[in-house]
């Protein structure tokens, strides 16, 4: 079980070689992410955009372009079909998102013929290295589904159990979020939160342990759990994966994560047949390098998945 | 302008004395934290509540009594109902919850008679110092209303504002804050905050600066501003009052603050005719007597407001 990136980053340099494809690639930022990636046993690069203007920008960052390959495509919607096509062939590995919008990418991630999709619905997961928990933290959902329906959840539960199995978590321990740790029924997250914890009992939802409605500090922290006299919850302060009820609560606490706490993170888009990498132009440069290692572990988790089918 | 919990514990100490009347006082923690309040100089108390109990508890945290007034009522509703009356009486400055239920004590808060209603609905606010944050943070509303509405968004600034204005902040930064910085009309949090902005701009929500929707990058971190070339919001990396689209964000990042930020706080409810302590059993005895510290403050400038009218 991985606790820190850089036990990630061990992992994946004893992995089979990874590739990784890149759509609309003339952008500084990604090509530094993908030049550290290379550098770092990560993986290798296929470059899918403006031939041109990506050996302008490599050779402002020194990056040797002979370590890469490149497809010129000047059309960013051409490029990202290609660039898509090919993870889908199994000519790379993962996915990741270039100069090109957002909107035009996920349509690439989910084009039903040379796509990514699993039949499931996607998600976000950011998984944070947080100092003073002891485990890594899967965050979901911060960035993507807006207001998920219990269906919603019970997928993004679903996507995010994969990617703890991939880093080595078995049964990941699922804190349904609310601001409160008992059912209100004037609050409907509440509601959800308990449902979610009594599908898991009938065993609806599996490989994990969900329990809701839970607070933060109950979810994460073992001495309020203690303190509250709730050492009899499913989960006791230390969750792995920690669910929000929509995307309000979740985007001001992975924020507040991100510019407040001491961790980094790593994040890409779940619920697809191949891992996508879909970093923001906030993320620093160490957020998208932690994301392809992230990403190069769970390829290499469904292509073994794949196998044992 | 008080930037700090120990900026705060000096001014108060230059006021005249302040005295906080306590509900049901036989509750250790409380009584520590009243006994800290008494050696710091932030407030003298009178106790209310069974007072073989309070002397009792007294004897074992070696806290002198006859430093206190204790008054003698067995019955916690009574005893709140002659706590909350000497602060209506004004022969104390601020009202502090002991071993009494919540609801029960807010119901002498809010008691037509003896309480302390100021005719604008109650909010709670939550006061941070944070550690690489240069100012300190109002967090709102992270515990007490649910779901505000608009109208209630507005009292909740309103009532923020007079809580900066007590510690030193003249036209507090208001960030409404939401998952993102741009109106989106699928999130009505959005929408709502560029209307609580433009109502602001429009004299309608005054002595402050109202800017929304703001994601807590934009609200907190000036280098997110202008990354994102954002530095044209009225609101740019330096909010004073973090206001919360609803309970389940504005309480999952108070939790977040509290647990894994470097921070301390001290919290209040708000909208009252004087300061009312309401701490829980999960704060820390830091964040309590952080608590009568700021209340303390906020109950001389309400009675000099008052002075002034």
């Amino acid at each position: 079980m991985s606790k820190s990136f850089n036990e990630i980053f061990e992992k994946v340099k004893q992995l089979p070689p990874k590739k990784v494809s890149v759509a609309v690639a003339q952008d500084s930022e990604v090509l530094l992410a993908v030049k550290a990636a290379k550098e770092k046993g990560i993986a290798d690069s296929v470059l899918f955009g403006d031939a041109d203007k990506i050996r302008a920008i490599a050779s402002e960052i020194e990056m040797n372009v002979d370590d890469f390959t490149i497809i010129d495509i000047k059309d960013p919607i051409e490029a990202a079909h290609e660039a898509v096509k090919y993870v889908h062939d199994g000519k790379a590995d993962m996915y990741m998102k270039g100069l090109i919008d957002t909107k035009d990418f996920l349509r690439s991630v989910l084009d039903k013929e040379v796509g990514l999709r699993s039949g499931r619905p996607l998600s976000h997961v950011c998984v944070f290295e947080v100092k003073g928990y002891d485990k890594l933290m899967f965050l979901t959902d911060v960035a993507f589904v807006p207001y998920p329906s219990l269906e919603d959840k019970v997928s993004i539960i679903e996507n995010t159990v994969e990617i703890c199995n991939a880093v080595g978590i078995d049964m990941p321990k699922v804190a349904a979020l609310t601001a409160v740790e008992v059912v209100n029924p004037k609050m409907p997250e509440t509601v959800e939160a308990a449902e979610l914890s009594k599908m898991n009992d009938e065993g609806k939802i599996k490989d994990c342990i969900v329990d809701g409605p839970l607070s933060l500090d109950l979810a994460t922290c073992p001495e309020a759990a203690i303190h509250k006299g709730a050492t009899d919850r499913k989960v006791v302060g230390d969750a792995d994966i920690l669910l929000f009820p929509d995307i309000q609560a979740g985007n001001i606490a992975y924020k507040t994560f991100v510019h407040f706490v001491d961790s980094e993170n790593g994040n890409m888009i779940t619920g697809t047949k191949a891992p996508v990498i879909l970093t923001s132009r906030s993320d620093d440069f160490e957020v998208k390098v932690n994301s392809l290692a992230l990403a190069a572990l769970v390829a290499e988790y469904m292509k073994n998945q794949k196998g044992n089918e």
